[in-house]
């Protein structure tokens, strides 16, 4: 795989999340699709403050905007001694590690500046800041890196048409491009992507208020539609291949998603459609061996129960999944940072790890 | 099949469509799921709006809705003479004629009162006003009565256990107690419907708006679910038949239903999970050979742009397909007024109209 685009030749959107001139700037995505702003965050508590209330979202996206967090904090710093400053680092590290419970990506970024300040104790303070700053910086970089690799293998593999995606795996989900945002952005470059159809993604609507916003910002001409939209497109022959994120791919090939991607993983095979995930080798837990050991978060059932703010249905009982496991069987590949695997998965993942 | 209930053990609710003390009541469907209110219509033109508006609507309860408008002109004309009565009735006629463009039921109801007030031309004025009034009250006893046996059918073939359903094929559609809504509440009455899943059904949310309402204020254990969900509640094994109503059956079995309908069919399949439509023979279109022939029809894009009336998605193209097709190939049984139709059904369906 030979990578042939810059970032910048396949999005006009600014980086989710940047650090610059003592600064953090994150897209807020509470404004969108109403209103495109870019935001500065000034202090530690600020960046806690975004990420809690959803201004910035997806793992990866999370985990760079904490780790400019800490970046933020060792460049304002007035601290006078080392003892100081690591009162002050390890106070930055809690606050922003309590900010979303289950966020993987949020401890792993977390941890991994924690750990090469702990093995640099006896550096210099300064010496101390600046590996701090440039970990935060490779850290995004590295997310940028992984996106930029696993769209050109897509694009490899993906057919030539009309793609249909669910929920948001793009650019603001993570630091710059996105996984699935990152696919559908280098085969609209070499022109084949012919038509997007974007889910709208119910019951938070990821795929209209968010997707629909950043392709269309990026001019890949797309459609939006209902989720029970999809096996209608697909029986009329209007979509050559279904590409989807990931939350935790396990050692079967099995993975979990935003829900809804299991009844699309099941119409796709009822159509004879290519299915595929894609995300990075960080999003795959080799401690589990099958899909039945995934929990699955339930949240309130305020949730089905409103649209887009609005209330839409009585007081009544409601069942809101936030994700679905899709078995191994029903996918085509699973596409990485790494390279593409095939079936089956269980013998090639392991390989990837060798 | 023996008739065991009747329909006021069936419901707490009142027929959507009375005609009582020159008045035509029906349950204002436009305040729903907010306020339950049944409003009185005492003209001609009110009832035209209230059916232009969707203040009612359901093909049935249309129907019997204009029937009841041509009754609340017999019996408030003040016409001296019976030329002077035919002229105010063909205006009335064309008034609701004119409410709904593709409402066949709407047709076929205020036609069968004027054939009847054509051949009865020659009669007195004071029986032909009686003949008006007293065929539209058939003409909503007759849904009542179909309902009830569609209904009682169901229940002798419907599994016990959780039952899945989409749309609004309820009692707010029809006179009283709907197609799918006579087969839940006979069941429920027997005790053998444990839970009933509720899609929501967008873009309009019939399933949310309506079902959800209706069923909960008659008792029946419900939970309300997102459309993407249906697979995955089906997977956990929650799901032991789903029965959905039809806008046109056609005389090979193929047929059209609002939109999701066919996704739900094709997960029924992959989990083995009996898929019911549910129709009186009025809705079976023996003239279409096969479902590849009805038209579709294609609805706003505002619709999917919008939920409950909050703006969700940016100004992005969209695509809006009102209904879809269901291949003969995945139902297990078409329910009828009439009995049940099992496989083959282009030649089980012919033997019902011999």
């Amino acid at each position: 795989m030979e990578i042939k685009y810059k970032p910048e030749e396949l999005t006009k959107l600014p980086r989710s999340v940047e650090f610059r001139d003592g600064k953090v700037y994150i897209i807020d995505q509470l404004l969108l699709p109403r209103e495109f702003k870019v935001i500065a965050l000034n202090t530690v508590e600020e960046v806690a403050r975004a990420i809690k209330t959803l201004q910035v979202r997806g793992a990866p996206a999370i985990g760079a905007t904490a780790a400019y967090g800490l970046a933020l904090l060792a460049e304002k710093s007035k601290a006078k001694t080392k003892e100081e400053f690591f009162d002050e680092f390890y106070r930055a590290y809690e606050i922003l590690k309590n900010t979303r419970p289950t966020a993987v990506n949020l401890f792993w970024a977390l941890n991994r500046i924690k750990n090469l300040v702990e093995e640099h104790r006896e550096d210099s303070l300064s010496e101390i800041k600046r590996l701090i700053v440039e970990e935060a910086h490779k850290i995004a970089d590295e997310d940028v890196e992984a996106n930029l690799r696993m769209g050109h293998y897509a694009a490899e593999i993906l057919p030539e048409g009309n793609i249909l995606t669910h929920c948001n795996a793009g650019s603001l989900a993570t630091v710059h491009l996105g996984t699935v945002g990152a696919a559908l952005r280098v085969m609209h470059r070499e022109g084949k992507l012919k038509l997007l159809w974007v889910d709208e993604t119910r019951p938070v609507l990821q795929g209209a208020r968010l997707s629909a916003w950043e392709y269309h910002y990026d001019g890949i001409p797309l459609k939006l539609i209902c989720d029970n939209m999809a096996g209608f497109v697909m029986q009329q022959g209007k979509v050559d291949a279904v590409i989807v994120g990931a939350d935790r791919i396990v050692a079967n090939g099995d993975f979990a998603n935003k829900i809804g991607t299991y009844s699309l993983a099941v119409l796709a095979k009822e159509h004879k459609i290519p299915f595929f995930t894609i995300a990075p080798l960080s999003t795959i837990d080799m401690s589990l061996k099958s899909g039945k050991e995934i929990p699955i978060e339930e949240r309130p059932k305020e949730e089905v129960l409103t649209c887009g703010g609005c209330k839409i249905a009585p007081e009544v009982d409601a069942y809101n999944p936030a994700f679905d496991v899709t078995p191994h069987k029903y996918l085509t590949a699973i596409i990485t940072d790494r390279g593409i695997v095939y079936p089956p998965f269980e013998k090639n993942l392991k390989k990837l790890f060798e």
